[in-house]
């Protein structure tokens, strides 16, 4: 009995993705060092619970706790066997379905994994189509066809327009596009040519000085680009940018992707496609 | 009550992201027309809880049914307000933390939204260099460093490499270049060069000719790239490639992007870096 923690499976008959976000959400409510996750996914025959149900018994031996199980198998069969583990077995279908169907007044039907399936054909090219587009409309590349964009996402080199943009793409098939606010823009005080005319797309991103002061001197250390002086004159200006041509704008430094997502797509309005 | 669903608000104090997913996987249950899923994210005040059980109101009236709530709200507050409202709800956070908190023998402690949250910086800075590796090493644009790479995708051009590298480094931190096959190392018969010493980290994606051919012809319309026979011709090649030289692979064809990229990590044996 070396180890403090316990282990925590996370098993699925699918990825297995959404059941490790609730499971992450969770233990955020412990002690972080309370129990080692492992995710086991694609479990959907005999063979493969039997082995699960092996792992699980190691890790009782080895920790000498009773592992935690948390599982979104679908099949009823699967679902009573993994309950013979030598675990505290906790049932994502069991917890709600029963509540849910009652709720809904309807029945449920007994699909496996298809949250993240491709159960709709067509979802998968609006993302795929939406990654396409962020990524040819990256960094003021193209100018052309920019008003397609849902959003148009404008900011200092280096605050975080691209992965933003990527992120926007791959979870909602935003079609995302970024352009560059730069030296001469600010010279001229005014928004860049290509992107005036779509001001009701813009949305703007800034950032702490002090990082972006960092993640410049990784990529051009001791560069006048990457001075910290250069750093909070190009920030002041693009925040005052968008103060006077009224674009919102959020502070990228102590926000999650998902969290500086959501935030945008909420205040410029842009529906999810996905 | 002209509508015939009814409405399902998703409540959270951070992005709501990990719920909707849950609601979407216990949603997938039943009759796809059953709701109409409202999403609010960042509710961490009273009066933000207010209006959402206002609007809660204007579905139970405009509906002609209550709806039904999935909350992840931590404070204890905010969670007894919302339980005021004319709506089933059901919250996450008493389904499992009780049962939760006693299986581990720990107190839980009250954080609200962290598992999106910036907890860890190091975190956001994992994530976004990944994503910007994979730009740097997409589509074979790069040779040196490509075996600073966790894997590296092969597969003939508009296969989905791209938006799977991308989606690995997003989710995962998972540094994924790809490299394309053309028709000259067909002929060669061989992997190209600058993988061939990078064998280990090698996966390879196939796809259905006639679905390439689709994708292709959107991008070049009547080309002999996008021809069906050109398309059967490289796919072919490509799997004998991955036969040959004992590269794993899988077929993008009628897979999500979620599926293929945990099932690539686990096949390399990729440890997730998030």
């Amino acid at each position: 009995m070396s180890k403090q923690s316990r282990t925590l499976f996370i098993i699925s008959d699918g990825t297995g993705i959404t059941l490790e976000h609730l499971v992450r959400t969770l233990v955020s409510q412990f002690d972080d060092m309370c129990c080692e996750r492992m995710v086991l996914p694609f479990l959907d025959t005999e063979t493969k619970i039997a082995a699960a149900m092996r792992e699980i018994q190691a890790a009782a031996s080895e920790d000498g706790r009773i592992p935690v199980v948390f599982s979104s198998i679908v099949d009823p069969n699967l679902r009573a066997m993994l309950k013979q583990a030598e675990a505290e077995v906790f049932d994502v279908f069991d917890t709600y379905l029963p509540a849910l169907s009652n709720a809904l007044g309807l029945p449920s039907i007994g699909h496996i994994g298809r949250s993240h399936g491709i159960g709709d054909p067509g979802e998968y090219d609006r993302r795929v189509d939406a990654v396409n587009f962020a990524l040819n409309y990256d960094d003021g590349s193209r100018f052309k066809g920019l008003a397609n964009a849902d959003l148009i996402l404008v900011g200092v080199s280096r605050c975080g327009k691209t992965p933003t943009c990527l992120y926007l793409a791959m979870q909602y098939a935003v079609r995302a596009a970024n352009f560059p606010l730069t030296e001469e823009d600010f010279m001229m005080g005014r928004l860049p040519d290509p992107v005036r005319e779509s001001r009701h797309l813009l949305f703007g991103l800034t950032i702490a000085p002090e990082r972006l002061h960092r993640i410049r001197e990784e990529r051009r250390p001791g560069s006048e680009y990457a001075s910290l002086p250069q750093c909070r004159k190009e920030v002041a200006a693009a925040e005052d940018l968008y103060r006077s041509n009224a674009i919102p704008f959020l502070d990228s430094t102590a926000v999650s992707i998902e969290e500086l997502s959501i935030e945008i797509m909420q205040r410029v309005g842009v529906l999810r496609r996905y």
